[in-house]
């Protein structure tokens, strides 16, 4: 397991969206913008399913996925292993956040699953002679 | 091959980042932001590669790729496959490009390839109960 520096939480908490890529067995990409996200700890992320539909096939048939996000010149990549959640206190808890979430925005929204994210290893995604380095 | 719509295009340029996606061959998924990037045609995009790490050896070992981009809740996936050109007119031009984008911003910026875009499925990722759903 990798572990996030205090910055780059920040920054994942700070983005608006993040980007959540898969890919099929055989190696064909996915990815889709994110907003229903948090932190669970220095090593683990949860992204809520409200919609996913390649990436939830995706997910199932291939647990792996990056977790990218940036803000300017900043950015970084979470490689994770996944594992899905449709019950239990955890789900509980996304399905609440979700509702009132919104009810903030004024639309309907239910989470189908909680996304748990292992992070393995993180890599820098700024552009520059650095970029791709393995950071954690 | 899939042609992009007049609204696809207008916020491919106007978004400063689009995100692209590769696989190994065995589905580890990568993602980036780019932002050296124009459309050739309605099906065609280009993606100058300055700092390509993974991505690259991604592409070089599995030659297909997923551009992502979005702005508020609208947005696109655009499933391709790619050649990459580091010789010849496109690659000057796109050399040239590169190295007047770098003079603007105040840093030198070399392009070290090309990387051209057939678009074959184009699908939405805007939130909502289409999300996902294969557009073009």
């Amino acid at each position: 397991m990798a572990k996030m520096t205090e910055r780059m939480k920040e920054l994942f908490n700070k983005v608006p969206t993040a980007v959540l890529t898969t890919a099929t067995l055989d190696g064909t990409p996915n990815a889709v913008p994110v907003g229903a996200k948090k932190i669970i700890d220095d090593e683990t992320i949860l992204i809520s399913d409200q919609y996913f539909n390649k990436t939830l096939a995706n997910l199932k048939s291939n647990p792996q996925a990056a977790v990218t996000f940036w803000e300017g010149r900043e950015g970084y990549q979470l490689k994770c292993s996944i594992t899905i959640e449709t019950q239990g206190e955890r789900y509980e808890e996304t399905a609440k956040w979700i509702e009132a979430l919104g009810n903030k925005a004024g639309h309907p929204l239910q989470s189908k699953g909680a996304v748990i994210f292992k992070i393995k290893e993180i890599y820098g995604v700024s552009p520059g002679p650095g970029a791709g380095k393995q950071l954690v």
